[in-house]
């Protein structure tokens, strides 16, 4: 049987459990053209949270009572396209589910010889390709200069972070807790990284940039944000990739906005999908960074796909460490 | 005697009349490369109140007990210049005072000839290069496109307006009164113009702006910005010119930043002064448009130094129908 999650309801404020339904359905077969898939690894994103509402964003909705959205990698076990074959690893759209028919035409084949299957879904994925677009294209980093990302550890952060590092930059990180601070510091090798859980963030952020932000790569918002721009520079850089702490809860009152004006802040938002065009170079780029050891990353894993919208809940709640995936 | 006023203190909240101090001092003598200056027109602006404080902002304060800082338009009086004789009509830094002496490196010969002395503080001054810097440089508008000014009567809202309508753009602007409201639409041509005083404003705006909004250039921030960062388009920009509404307040909590996100807004400060290479062509441009009878503007004068701390609360409140300068 295909183990499917549907989408319930669109949940008003915290995403709850309740707002999913597990389903088992017949294996659809595929057509000519078409691939059936079995599902190895599911990724789960902050993005989600917004499908995940009746309101216009950028992208269209999760339809209630449709398997919800995401993107996978798995095996092909079914073919009736003559450009892949059984037992090729592909990287698809199918979504929350074990198994899925595929177009040949929706999915690409990934090579696994030397790089694990999940890293597609994290350094060499969606995630990584937002990471490069964000800093490279937005925050323009200069060698010398001060980088700060929030949600550091996370599967876009620890890539900015690592991608400032090589541009000789002095990357500054923020994360939730001490152990992922630790994390960013000892093994991603950031200059240093600042648990905004703790009771003197405000002075410990201050303390950290004696020479101010030239680079925000920002995945947070709230007040986390609030406190960063007033340490912005003249002539600064802010990608907005994220607002994850809001996600859930009304949207936070954002008192530093004068900054903006007094440092001549560039402050733009941008979205990884806008630009397909230059995926293919950048997972290039990427992928001999990782060759080279320099794109580390940590696997955040649940098994089995029941435990999916738990684990999304957590994942927008902070308590995943690094990139989370579900192995089905 | 040469009358000024000083500063006295640097307000917390509100400014007041009794942060400024009235003055009469000896009228100075120029030494050799100076002249001295009796001024005719001062400028008043809200970037004022900025200076008005002990915090580091984007320029150096108004020093304690020191002449209030502002642009002059006046006449020469005394010469021991080469470059500039008595009679000649120029602009310079002298601030708040009706005499002074200024270095020939210091000031600017202007032509009255066809052009009425003050637009050199206005539409063909600071104001003015303002409006075309934001416009033309941040927000990039297209013929076609919706911008979105507000205090647009205003010396630097007025020129954005008009500069747009010369581009093609459906120009939409917002001021306090029906009266700016009226002037705005029928003498200066805007599409529309909207009153921010109005109880149903927000309905309003999104009434008048069905196909939302492409450019924004923004002087006035707190609510108002809140309700159109709402209405922006996807890859829309906005150049962020004033807070004007949050100078002499606690600064808004704006609630609207995920739009930036979601329509991947570019959301840009600056100030006009960063760029001093570009000023000499942007007022040849602006002065041909004057002349051309497509910058037309509205002056709002009070008489004598004694009433510019009065006139300056007044700017600060929108109390001003158009450009405001205090006549000497």
């Amino acid at each position: 049987m295909n183990e499917q999650i549907v989408v319930k309801s669109y949940p008003t404020g915290w995403l709850q459990e309740t707002d999913f339904e597990y389903q088992q359905n017949p294996v659809p077969s595929p057509k000519t053209g078409e691939v059936l898939i079995k599902n190895n690894f599911l990724s789960l994103d902050p993005y989600m949270r917004g499908r995940l509402s009746p309101s216009k964003s950028y992208a269209k909705s999760a339809e209630l009572g449709e398997v919800m959205v995401g993107s996978c990698t798995g095996q092909v076990i079914e073919s009736k396209s003559e450009k892949f074959k059984v037992g090729d690893i592909v990287l698809s759209g199918l979504g929350w589910q074990t198994h899925g028919v595929c177009n040949e035409r929706d999915i690409k084949r990934i090579d696994t010889t030397k790089i694990p299957e999940h890293a597609y879904l994290g350094v060499l994925g969606m995630p990584g390709v937002t990471a490069w677009t964000g800093l490279i294209d937005i925050c323009e980093p200069k060698r010398g200069e001060t980088v700060v990302v929030d949600a550091a550890s996370g599967a876009v952060g620890s890539v900015v972070g690592q991608l400032a590092l090589a541009r000789g930059c002095n990357v500054v990180g923020i994360a939730g807790g001490v152990e992922k601070c630790n994390y960013v510091v000892k093994e991603l090798g950031f200059n240093t990284c600042l648990d905004h859980r703790a009771s003197d963030f405000k002075d410990q952020l201050k303390a950290a940039l004696p020479n101010g932000i030239d680079c925000l790569f920002e995945n947070v918002g709230g007040e986390i944000l609030e406190n960063l721009l007033l340490l912005m520079n003249p002539f600064s850089r802010i990608a907005l990739c994220g607002l994850v702490s809001e996600y859930n809860v009304n949207p936070y009152g954002n008192r530093s906005l004068r900054s903006i004006l007094t440092n001549r802040i560039k402050f733009q938002g941008f979205i990884v999908t806008d630009k397909p065009d230059t995926w293919p170079a950048i997972i290039e780029e990427l992928k001999r960074a990782y060759l080279d050891g320099l794109l580390k990353y940590k696997l955040s894993q649940v098994e089995g796909i029941k435990n999916a919208p738990t684990a999304l809940i957590g994942l927008l709640k902070g308590e995943n460490f690094g990139k989370q995936v579900v192995k089905l």
